[in-house]
């Protein structure tokens, strides 16, 4: 309540909770009344007494979200794939690449040669893309993701890539190992509820705008319907500064990790949208103890069909993965590296393989 | 150019330009060179050679939205409704106003009454509600559609209700006069391209993070699909102040007008979450030119299911339509206030009614 | 106190305040405990306490800033000059005006008779300039300000100049009416301090990036000082929204007048940077309760040596004027307008003037 | 030039350029004109044009800085003191550390120890401190840089303090190794001039809204002075993210690195605000790249006179030092980690000493 507020007001807020059955506590201060509400709402809005005669503020001293909070589940949450690759927890970073957009299938498979050559295991590729231009590539749709499932099969690949709109979750579900929300539908809410309905992992990057509390609320919204498999991923948040697309918020994942039990990975592609500052932002992501990065490579990124200047190279790819490993090692989180040979000398696909950690070579 | 960039380079960057059929004019300045492309990039993403060596920024000079730019359309865009009330252009400024979400039509009708007594003809209600938590309630969905289907024949409004997915534009453009879209979804582009079908007006909030540029390229996604009748809803952006909930940019609506001929409205409800400023704010934005404003009022606030804190009560909103009215006729741009007499008389609906300008009463 | 705090951390908390004198209130919730710190911390640096363990939060709720609190001093502050001029309160709102840098006696000579013609009373111009490169033009120094004192004298204005360092307050006080803190300098707190030390009115420019609470604490530093004449003028702060310089914070004005007793004016000028959107942007600024506007305006715009692209012409300030004197009467809080005529008429100054609202004439 | 801007425009803007001995090129389109101007300005703000009739816009090509672009210098800054130690380029990169403010010469010296236990050249402690309250502990100002002259003459390390006006430049120079400009100050020119004028290594934090360029403009005024011993310092900028203190824009120092030649290093401390956050904020900031990170230590955080929250306890900030070495390792760049052993086997003053990279044990 305000600096002397009257008496008559401090009863009237307390009246107007209590007669909702919300328990409330008084503490008389100096100056300052304080009314304490204990043991929950109800789902009423208290927020919306924010304008009663004499109430200064309204302050939540407990989170709104709870199944995404360590509170309710103290122990980090880790996703199992069906071939027993664990993501989050003590398990190794992982490691995500691939195009910004399928573009054909010459394309993945090259690209897939080049991931497996450093021991990558996951692939990304958007065959529906949210474009801030209509008059820009839109992807190429189911083709795209027939291409990805064939290309993924051949090279024992887990494929992740983006749903945009609820009528596809189920089908976009059947396609990839990983369902990726983009950011721009952190808070398309019938999308979450959509996603909460399927039991296959979903990546949930972070709103442009979001706050770290409203990201881990649309995580809410997934775990609420059921489905508990939610990686969160940092991209860069908007702020004044422009020299890069986004500014990376690395203190989110430390952060994240300590309110929640999610697994955290960061996306410095689209944080800084230019290829020359991906590899560096990787190394830093991975020494502030995120579970992994995602980052976008291509055969001839001066080429490709969006998002070019922000994709690496092969052989920057390959360069950036021997630093991460060797960062990795050095905060005694392996990088999830598994072995090419397997693949290359069997020249079939290999049905559960077993994640080996490969120390860095010095 | 980068200032001493090598020969090669810069002959490289230019053919691969010329290479796609692009028009290239090369300016050598003292320190630098410029490679000016003229006449469009027939699609190629210019912004991808960014990374090539020896360029140091690709600078766009013209914009990249067509449809939605005053040089494609140099007279402002004006809406008309069925009964011949115009929104934009020289037309008088519009109020907007009911509660956040529709509860119940004793809630609406009781509303209804009080928009009409202050000459109001827009009603906005929300039935399906984006919440920030799973927990929170989500609106009434289509029975909350029809009820403001019902208030609005009895009372002679029109109704702005918000859309929050592709499957449900066409039933939702049935029971509303101007569809909203969110501004969480103003980058949901399935929905903005099932809105760009329909042929009723729409309303696109802009996003919380949402650079002006990106804001009117999601208009150009609903222009590219043939649908016209849209207007700009500015409700704030998220910046590092946090006294109140978002920080309105009323330089935007200058802006906008200048940039582009689409009407654009002032939603000071959202912009401060504390309905003691709505007031104060919404005379700033009709001061400034907005085409109109659209406010939460709500018969009992502290007992709304939502939003409780930034609608507006009866008396607080017949205050501010006095104080609007006004402003409005000193910048020369009357409000749309249309006698609630005519209605009140009869008793029944009035079929095509002619808008009125009324002048203040000091 | 986190949800399942330990005893032992909450007594350990507990103690740590009590053994400093500091009076504590537990509150034990259904899920939590609260403790509330009644009656100030003495100087301790609560906020210290945010990492002890179980400690969750540490939540402020009451104002760090005491002297500049409407809880301290419930009346407006209001400014009286030594001709019985107002500023603040239900005085008039004022319009300051004139070039960004002094330039020559001439420059200010025909602005001056500008102002004078619309009835302005205040002229602003800065000597000292805090410039983004020390390549630019810095400013006239002393030079400038016995200009601006010559050219005040012969119009009978009110000058407003900046100051940039401790060791130059006095010298600026002797020569100005109203001393500027600008924003670069909010929280210069040395400055400050020298600034708390005069007596003459001061004008505090909000930095960029602070936030209100900031900012009423660096009007806190004068007012310890003893200095009570303090204005607050909102210039814009800093967003990811470049399409203007600054993103104006009208909102800042009511919440402002809400949280303080101090005057509050608004710079359209710095807040946009482009003369076209001052005009629009100024009538805003009145139309929500500021107490003031302060513009830039300069004979020839496109030669000024600095802020050319927002200075005025005088063409668009007189045309501005007209629309705030408008504006200003629609919200029953004229316009500090002095007929020139008196002026004009003696060819002498004045000694002490009385100030005359005129009413908008339409 | 706008589309369709009028002939009789462009040859205006191109006249007004002209006549002042600028050098413009024309650039015909098949939409837009484009004028270059070629060689510089000549002091002219062009920017000043940009609301002439037909201008639309004003893009900067070349950077306004000219002494702290990597263009004018591309070899790497290395700052070498009086006993050798290098700072910048391929020197290993440094920690400071130290507490907020001098509080009395048994925390420095205690502090001291622990610095030089893990091996620390470099102690940081506030003697003028900028407090945001007028009423929070202002630092012990010359006796407090007497206690730090005196305990890093007996612990052989270099002082790092703060200077808040310029009168104090040259005191706090003779006191202190290298003088830090705070981030409230980062625009403080007569400040900036001063420092300037000394030969003293300075830090220049990064101002909490400050855009990179405008901090290598802050450094171009030190630079302009002669003085070019210039350290960046990176410490968070203010976002909408509230959880922590400010968001660390990590992202700035392969930025920074690539415009300029000056070396830059990362504050955690005041970045993240929270002690827990510290250390794997610092391990990011060595793997991206930074040529050092400066912490705050204290031998008990809790009863510290300011930032208590932030300060690092001993054994929290020796565990990052192990930390750190093995991630500065496993980038090629060690960490400059000096045996302590030299000083506690001799227990006096070691004249000058051999900085010794020590690789991590593990």
């Amino acid at each position: 309540m305000h600096r002397g507020a009257a008496e008559s007001d401090i009863q009237n807020v307390s009246k107007h909770l209590t007669s909702r059955g919300i328990r409330v506590e008084r503490l008389d201060g100096h100056e300052q009344t304080i009314l304490g509400i204990l043991g929950g709402s109800g789902g009423y809005d208290v927020g919306s007494m924010s304008a009663m005669p004499g109430v200064q503020e309204v302050v939540r001293v407990s989170t709104p979200y709870r199944l995404s909070s360590r509170n309710s589940h103290p122990e980090d949450t880790v996703i199992t794939l069906p071939d027993g690759t664990r993501i989050g927890g003590d398990a190794p970073s992982i490691v995500i690449a691939g195009p910004c957009s399928v573009e054909s299938e010459d394309q993945l498979r090259r690209t897939a040669e080049c991931l497996r050559k450093s021991g990558v295991r996951f692939m990304r590729g958007g065959a529906f893309k949210p474009r801030t231009s209509p008059y820009s590539f839109q992807g190429l749709g189911f083709d795209g993701l027939e291409m990805l499932k064939k290309v993924s099969e051949e090279f024992d690949l887990f494929i992740v890539s983006e749903v945009m709109e609820p009528a596809h979750v189920p089908a976009i579900a059947e396609f990839t190992d990983i369902v990726q929300i983009g950011s721009r539908n952190m808070q398309n809410y019938p999308l979450l509820r959509q996603i909460g309905n399927i039991r296959k992992p979903v990546m949930l990057k972070r709103g442009a705008a979001a706050t770290i509390e409203e990201w881990l609320m649309a995580a809410e919204y997934i775990l609420a319907g059921g489905n508990e498999k939610i990686i969160l991923c940092e991209r860069g948040i908007r702020t004044f500064e422009t020299s890069l697309r986004f500014t990376a918020d690395l203190g989110a994942v430390p952060v994240v990790k300590k309110l929640s039990h999610l697994p955290i990975i960061v996306d410095p592609s689209h944080a800084t949208g230019r290829r020359e500052f991906v590899g560096s932002l990787a190394r830093a992501a991975i020494a502030i103890g995120a579970d992994g990065v995602m980052v976008e490579v291509h055969p001839d990124p001066d080429r490709a069909l969006s998002d070019g200047a922000q994709s690496l190279t092969f052989e920057l790819f390959t360069e950036m993965m021997g630093e991460l490993v060797r960062v990795a090692d050095a905060i005694d989180r392996p990088l999830l590296v598994e072995p090419q040979k397997r693949i290359m000398d069997s020249g079939e696909r290999i049905g559960t393989t077993t994640p080996v950690m490969v120390k860095a070579q010095k």
